[in-house]
């Protein structure tokens, strides 16, 4: 049994007495077969089923009075679907006259709209048709057979938006160009995107804008009920009113009074809220409850005690809840309430010794309680096991975009899928499953993540905790849904999707400066303008492709931009980065990166009229936002990179320098600033290099006059124009001494005469064959030299896992495509109390590495920067040397956040540190002798998420950076 | 009687037997009389003086057979000369045929030349005839009278001359392009300027180059014999021989051998210093003893201890001098000696409690003891009482040029007259009166210190310590005899070489960078770039005149090069400090200054441009030491200033910034970055300036649109176009309420709110008649500001000196034009030991100031950056606040450098902050209640100059600044 889309029955039979919003979101079903097939479809209206001529029959439990008899056509049972959330039954079926149909019947009025959309999913039409311009790929007609047929589970998260904010100027500007302001007209469009997304829920824009007089009038709240959309005002506007309404109605001389302080003006809030109520409380909504400052402020003063803000919240949620059943329900349960547990209301929730949360308060039971994150997509606390299935139930308020301490983000996708899977799992394994809402600012930079996170809150069996490689496999689906056709760009965009967001999500482009990622050290800044490069390269040629398809506006906004603006803004940094460096050396060559900056700043705009530009000007006016040396959330105190002119010398002079060494030297040996390169003391690097340049004037004849003889150079002898620069590639020759040793060579240039000191280690064949060697410097050249890039870094996907032949026993799982190294390990179950498993059943990882002499050394334990779950945590985990075995009494307690950390608290510099360097670290020093060791990890606390080991000498500084050992340096 | 030179009997008459050197000089003489007069005078040779019929008659006591015929007819005793170092008597003489005649009888040969050069003097012709080019003015004749006879004392200096130094590039390479070398024919130059100028002694140049060797051979030592120089070597080049020398001649297979240790290869040194000691000894020398290190370095390695050192040296001392007496003389003591106390010499001298120093050694006891300064003009240790008159005498080796640390300096004449006037007449006092020797590095840059030096050692009586104003009034004079006849340009030229003096003295021109005067606080860089323009005005308009004299090369080199070099290089680097502070606030005016840096550095070029074309090319080669961005002694990693460029915002953006505060605003009132203008607290600042720039795109209206009532703007309202600034002054209107307090003023500029407090005082009639008044901020601000500029500073010369009728009793007296800020006090006589006098017989030295509130106040001493003067010393003072009088036990003891404080020694960083600073600084906090206080010093230790008092509330740290509290400000 087949039905043919496109060419069978051209129709779409809906019941007379079906939902408004169904036969609605009918037609625009009807558009995207068109848009895919040409076929034009009727949407026709019916009393029954008995006509069942062909076509598509769609029906919603309940309300039409087709729904039994098709359910009766596909053979299933009322019971099937009947008091289901959002399911729908599709069935392919044979007609009266033998022909074919295709059935659909919701549960609810969700359950047929997303129905209806499964057509739109089967015909390869992305949810971002309209939002991206992801045109979908013409077909003559599309089969639906029996292999099609099913029955929908019910989704996995009960209410599942996001929430508009932070909207201007981009999308503010962009809907005021195109809809004449925040309008029904626009809200139309996003309705539709959260339904082909299977969402539900939605935080409308609430910067200068009222959802509810907008539309104009009710028209935005009436179209969202019509299409079953579920309404929230933010975590802070109570009872269905916008804070920017009450600027509006507010007034000493109104009922309302003039002001937002349920002490000094309680007749006048409960006005205001009670005509909220009565207004918008025939709609569907989730009520927000309690009461915060006005425009997301604490709401009471300094002096105020956690008591005096308790008895305060509590005060307003009874009286809210007493407004709720005089005006719209007695029956209070029947009405979804929420009370969002954001910034300082979180103190209020939990309490401490001096005054009761208002944890196990009564009134709060049927309130589904909103947990956060810290803004930064990490989770703060979870509920504990005995809460997990409070009667109110848990909400998550996430973030792709923050405008706050420590910085604000929002100019471009900085999401790593991986992160939103790790954590938001974890809050769905606490039993978070109730509310799902995310951030999305202006939305449309945000188009992959927040795909991502409706299909997680959607089908967590699919995408959750079970599939480790969620969000690969995630992004290589997105990219087949988005791009479909070009089966021979697949591959290229989704690395250059991976590599944007992996860039973008280890610092964000609005927390990037000059003074991240380092100009020479560890050969960083070389490291990123690679990646840089590799994508830009890669983004034109697709897009000298792509511009003459139709998909060519989806790609620019999906791909080219952000891509390209992204790489364009670290580039720039990072050439400011080099500027600086170079004009501190006194450097000519520094010009040259200081015109690259310019022409950074001009390529920004390009991109950004490109942008402008795309689907004949439709999204004129987004994708403003600051980004180039942001500060705050918006433009004031930005500032672009300074750009560094050096004045040449005129004299003759010439500058030697290490290229991955902030040592140099602007004069002769007896300057006393040697070179010292150290990278050959690593036996995964195999060269070195060192820059010559002539930063005076006149010619510059350079020579090599000494040179130990295991020491090999690219060129013993040059001139060097005015300006100009040679790079020396410095590697170990024959004849090499034993052990790790200093060699030197001499450099005659102009009068100067160089002194470039090279370190290396004859590696022996044993030592060769290790893979986890700590390279150390001579001790000879510890005398004058302070700092070391020297360690070796074990990333966890490197690690040992313990193995458990029963697979439901807690163990350590790799996650792959996450945080800053590229890998990750944590230990499953995410919620488990290690505390209650016996030390021989506790997990293990293991890294093992080999120490080429005795010595106190450095462990660095790098991991997520996520924050403890609990009050107790301080997301601890147990370590130790060289053990027998898990229950080895040498294993200690490691605290991988300090006693005072606060996850989320903007007076917490060690959060705050975290969430921009993407990172907490923990260092130990340890007394290693000579030989192999194994360092061994146990959990303890749930939620820490291990991403690096570093083990290096304890005697040397370490020399600045970001990322630490890239690629680039072989280490 | 009188004798007209230019046309009574045109001849000089010497005796046959004169001085072949007499001779010379004498023809010289006649030169200068035909340079003034026209007249051609012939120098002709007789055997006896019967034939007197007219002209100049000279004569050397003892060697010319004319002397005592000539002392007889001027009526003097052979007496009078005889046995006198460097006298003569001058004195006009009827002749034999009733004519005039003059006569000139020397002690000695140095005593005739004198008395010959004496004649240049009274023509008006300047020692720097040649050097300087200083052409004396034109006249017919020059009558000399009775009025000018007179037999000249002896010099108050035994020897006095200088050390040509550090002479490449600059010395090096002009004496090179013109004379082939250090050639006989350039060093007669050098021995005639000494002789000019009353000195007798010269250390010649040794960088690369060999007195006795290059003249060709020995003619320079012979020349220099030959016209009275007495030679030595420099501290470290013992026997006659320099160290150039030893690289030529040592080698393993000489009799000389290798090694310059007297351990290692004893014979091959004595061979060595035998030979030199051999071939020079027949001249006038005086010997250098000892050894140091090749190189000026210390000679025994690290290990070695004191007792070595010492041992070493009196090993070295004992066989040097067994070797004079086997070549020179038998009688030691006949033969002039020296030992340099230099660096670390210092502690071999004086022992400590492990080994006894070489001070009380019997075999030192002729030898002169040749102490030194820190290298920056201020004397280390000098003599005390009881070694005052020790047999062998106290010589001075001080500095105008250093290579070294901190800072190396000799480009341009940086040293401030008085400074040299206190710390010689420091030394003079305390017995230092055998040899007063001082580097003067290129020597063409140091022509006017070194007059002083020379004229201080020769006639101390006249220039020294009983003349406080010595150092101003020998300037005038200088001015006066450099430029004799342009009587209208005298002042302003005073002016020039006064104000450029003390602008390279109070900070090195080499110690300069873009850190050191602040770009804004206190008002700093306005002021210096104040007294640069108006010096390069001054200077450019009398350039203007001269360029057409033949004074036009002698103005170029003393005085429009160095005003107009130094001041370039001063405002390069203001420039440069205003560049990157700009930037630093994102303000595009940055750019402007940017374009001025690279403005004086094409400036530098030109003006030494024009240094090489003076005198028809005469002087093309000097002048070329590095100077901009200098950090070691050559130009190895000197660098010029980098040149900050801001790109303006792609936005509106207004920042507005205090002129003289470095708090600054680029966004709104909400990113909490308020302005505090504080210059109104004080009574002697009448005004604040606040400056408004368009820093982005478009035009930006301002307007004031909130303003307390008393405050008054000098507008209230304007639009900026791009990249334009704007203005504000300022200041005070009616109705100001009482006492110390803050007031606000908004400014709305694009869409900032911007809000500016303005703190004042609403001074009393009182308090306005206080001349010193403590400055103190409003409370109301504390809150929010850590720092402030506010103080009273009261300069030396504001101190009230207490009397005393005894004119011999020990007092404080006042030094005009002293150090960093014009004047100070030092206690004299200079040497006192005032631990035994009586304390009802103290000077004091009385500042009075009033404190408008109680509080805690910082009393900050400033005090030159003189060393102590013995190893008990630390510099201390005695001080009291209202103390009843100078019996008070409230005075209390205050030490003005630290105790680990080490004067001259490089590793002190104490010290070196002190002469790159120029000044030291003690800070004491106390309580004072509000109302009148005094505050009295009293001298404990000598040597302690005082030249500034500070009186501050403690509650506020001091705001960065080089000289804080700039006239421009008003305070």
């Amino acid at each position: 049994m087949e039905y043919i889309i496109g060419s069978d029955n051209r129709q779409i039979v809906l019941g007379e007495d079906e939902w408004s919003g169904v036969k609605k979101i009918a037609a625009k079903v009807a558009g995207d077969i068109k848009l895919v097939t040409d076929a034009e479809y009727k949407v026709t209206e019916s009393t029954s089923a008995s006509d069942f001529s062909g076509g598509v029959y769609a029906a919603t439990l309940g309300k039409s009075s087709l729904a039994k008899e098709l359910l009766d056509k596909c053979g299933i049972s009322e019971d099937t679907l009947a008091g289901k959330r959002e399911c729908y039954a599709f069935q392919v079926v044979e007609t009266v006259n033998g022909g074919s149909a295709l059935v659909i019947v919701g549960s609810d009025k969700r359950g047929t709209i997303y129905g209806l959309f499964h057509i739109s999913d089967l015909l390869g039409v992305s949810p971002w048709v309209y939002f991206a311009d992801v045109c979908p790929k013409k077909r003559d007609s599309v089969a639906l057979t029996d292999a099609d047929n099913f029955v929908s589970k019910e989704p996995s998260v009960k209410y599942r938006g996001f929430f508009i904010n932070d909207e201007w100027p981009s999308f503010g500007t962009w809907t005021f160009k195109h809809f004449g302001g925040f309008t029904a007209q626009m809200y139309e469009h996003v309705f539709e995107l959260i339904l082909r997304m299977k969402g539900n829920y939605l935080w409308p824009a609430m910067w200068t804008s009222n959802f509810s007089l907008d539309g104009p009038g009710l028209a935005n709240a009436e179209l969202a009920d019509e299409l079953g959309i579920v309404m929230s005002n933010s975590h802070h506007e109570p009872c269905l009113r916008h804070s920017e309404e009450w600027d509006l109605v507010k007034g000493d001389d109104t009922k309302y009074g003039s002001a937002w302080n349920f002490s000094k003006n309680r007749e006048g809030l409960i006005n205001y809220w009670r005509d909220g109520l009565s207004r918008n409380g025939k709609f569907e909504n989730v009520v927000t409850m309690g009461m915060r400052g006005e425009r997301d402020s604490e709401v009471l003063g300094r002096e105020a005690t956690l008591q005096d803000n308790i008895d305060y919240l509590k005060d307003v949620i009874t009286v809210q809840n007493n407004l709720i059943k005089e005006t719209i329900s007695e029956d209070l349960d029947s009405v979804p309430r929420m009370l969002a547990i954001y910034k300082e209301v979180e103190k209020y929730f939990y309490g401490d010794e001096t005054a009761e949360g208002l944890r196990y308060w009564p009134e709060l039971d049927g309130i589904t309680c909103m947990l956060c994150d810290d803004n930064f997509a990490n989770m703060r606390k979870l509920p504990e096991e005995f809460e997990k299935d409070r009667r109110g139930g848990w909400g998550m308020y996430y973030h792709f975009d923050y405008h706050g301490d420590p910085i604000s983000y929002e100019w471009v996708n900085s999401t790593h899928l991986s992160r939103v899977w790790e954590q938001m799992g974890q809050a769905y394994e606490s039993g978070v499953r109730d509310i799902w809402i995310v951030n999305v600012g202006d939305l449309k930079p945000q188009e992959l993540p927040l795909s991502f996170f409706m299909d997680l809150a959607y089908d967590f069996d699919k995408w959750g905790t079970s599939n480790t490689d969620s969000a690969t496999e995630y992004l290589r689906n997105w990219v087949e849904r988005q791009f479909a056709g070009c089966e021979d760009a697949y591959e290229d965009i989704y690395a250059l999707l991976d590599t944007y967001t992996y860039v973008n999500s280890i610092r964000r482009p609005e927390a990037l400066n000059e003074r991240i990622y380092h100009p020479v050290n560890y050969g960083e800044a070389e490291y990123m303008l690679q990646l840089a490069d590799i994508s830009v390269s890669k983004a034109e040629d697709l897009w000298d492709k792509f511009k003459e398809t139709p998909l060519k506006d989806a790609f620019y906004q999906l791909v080219y931009f952000p891509v390209c603006a992204s790489m364009n803004l670290l580039e720039m940094q990072l050439f400011a980065g080099i500027n600086h460096h170079l004009a501190g050396q006194g450097r000519p060559s520094a010009n040259i990166y200081g015109g690259l900056i310019n022409e950074c700043m001009d390529r920004d705009l390009e991109l950004q009229k490109g942008y402008y530009e795309c689907a004949d000007g439709k999204w004129d006016g987004i994708m403003g936002s600051e980004h180039m040396g942001f500060v705050h959330w918006n433009d004031e105190e930005a500032r672009y990179p300074v750009v560094h002119t050096v004045i040449p010398s005129r004299r003759p002079r010439v500058v030697v320098a290490g290229s991955y060494s902030d040592s140099y030297t602007m004069g002769g040996d007896w300057t006393r600033h040697p070179i010292v390169l150290t990278g050959l003391c690593s036996p995964t690097c195999f060269f070195e290099k060192l820059e010559l340049e002539n930063a005076g004037t006149g010619d510059i004849e350079w020579k090599v006059t000494e040179c130990d003889e295991w020491i090999s150079l690219s060129a013993s002898e040059g001139v060097l124009k005015e300006g100009d620069t040679d790079i020396l590639v410095v590697t170990t020759g024959d004849n090499l001494p034993e052990g790790t040793f200093v060699g030197k060579f001499v450099i005659k240039a102009a009068m100067y005469k160089v002194e470039v000191y090279v370190c290396a280690r004859n590696f022996t064949e044993e030592e060769a064959a290790i893979d986890h060697f700590v390279p150390v410097l001579p001790d000879e050249v510890a005398a004058f030299v302070k700092e070391s890039d020297l360690e070796l870094s074990i990333e966890a996907g490197e690690l040992e896992l313990s193995e458990d032949e029963d697979t439901q026993a807690p163990s350590y799982r790799i996650i792959d495509n996450y945080g800053k190294y590229g890998s990750a390990a944590k230990a499953f179950p995410v919620n488990c109390d290690f505390s209650k498993v016996a030390a021989e059943d506790l997990p293990s990882l293991t890294g093992s590495f080999y120490v080429p002499k005795d010595g106190k050394y450095e462990i660095r334990l790098i991991t997520a920067p996520c924050n403890p779950l609990s009050t107790e945590s301080l997301l601890r985990v147990k370590m130790a040397i060289d053990p027998e075995s898990t229950t080895d009494a040498a294993f200690e307690s490691v605290t991988t956040v300090g006693a005072d950390y606060q996850g989320g608290e903007r007076t917490c510099p060690e959060w705050a540190k975290g969430v921009l360097d993407n990172q907490h670290e923990t260092v130990l020093t340890r007394n290693l002798s000579k030989g192999w060791h194994d360092l061994t990890i146990l959990p303890q606390d749930p939620g820490v998420v291990i991403e690096r080991l570093v083990i290096r000498e304890a005697a040397f500084a370490r020399k600045d950076g970001y990322l630490h050992n890239c690629p680039v340096r072989g280490f």
